[in-house]
């Protein structure tokens, strides 16, 4: 599949989760955010909260995903959900999906990609 | 100042450090990145690392920065250096750099931008 959709289906997840993410966690507070980072140029893709609430600082990523050769890497997924599955519903091959999360070695035990 | 001029300032410090932190970093693991990601389009730019040293997964945010009405927030600053002062000798004014990760009320007893 075209690297072109990937790139789409990436952005069209994470700004899903962002409005999902911004109406859970807004609460209150003016600098509370949960921001998209897109950069199409390097193929890396995140999402993440950054804020306050009252006097604590909350800052993190919620998701990071990459494509390299032409493959999406999960980097980070602190959502319940998976978004793995999420690009399997979408259509995407499990090979054309490493979870890069999981140490190289166990990857061949998924049924995702190994490289 | 310009937010073109500031854009330009970021990526600049960003991929000057991920450079930096590459060779410091990078040791012997084939998976270890430091990556930048430059979202010129919402104004976010951060450095992270990612991969894996051996078993264990290593993945963090360096520097987390966005320009919001034409002031430069550090929203995240991993760095012993403190890149407020990078940008403040490259020429920004004080005014126009936001400390996003002290508190707002605190804010104003720096010598830093309020909002």
């Amino acid at each position: 599949m075209a690297v072109e959709q990937y790139r789409q289906y990436i952005q069209h997840i994470l700004a899903e989760r962002q409005k999902r993410a911004a109406m859970q966690q807004k609460l209150n507070s003016e600098e509370y955010e949960v921001q998209t980072i897109f950069d199409e140029k390097q193929d890396h893709y995140q999402l993440l909260y950054v804020g306050w609430r009252g006097n604590r600082r909350d800052f993190g990523c919620i998701l990071h995903l990459d494509i390299k050769d032409g493959k999406i890497w999960i980097q980070h997924d602190g959502t319940e959900e998976g978004i793995a599955n999420r690009l399997v519903d979408m259509g995407v091959p499990k090979q054309d999906i490493i979870l890069a999360f999981h140490e190289p070695y166990i990857r061949q035990f998924t049924e995702f990609g190994t490289n």
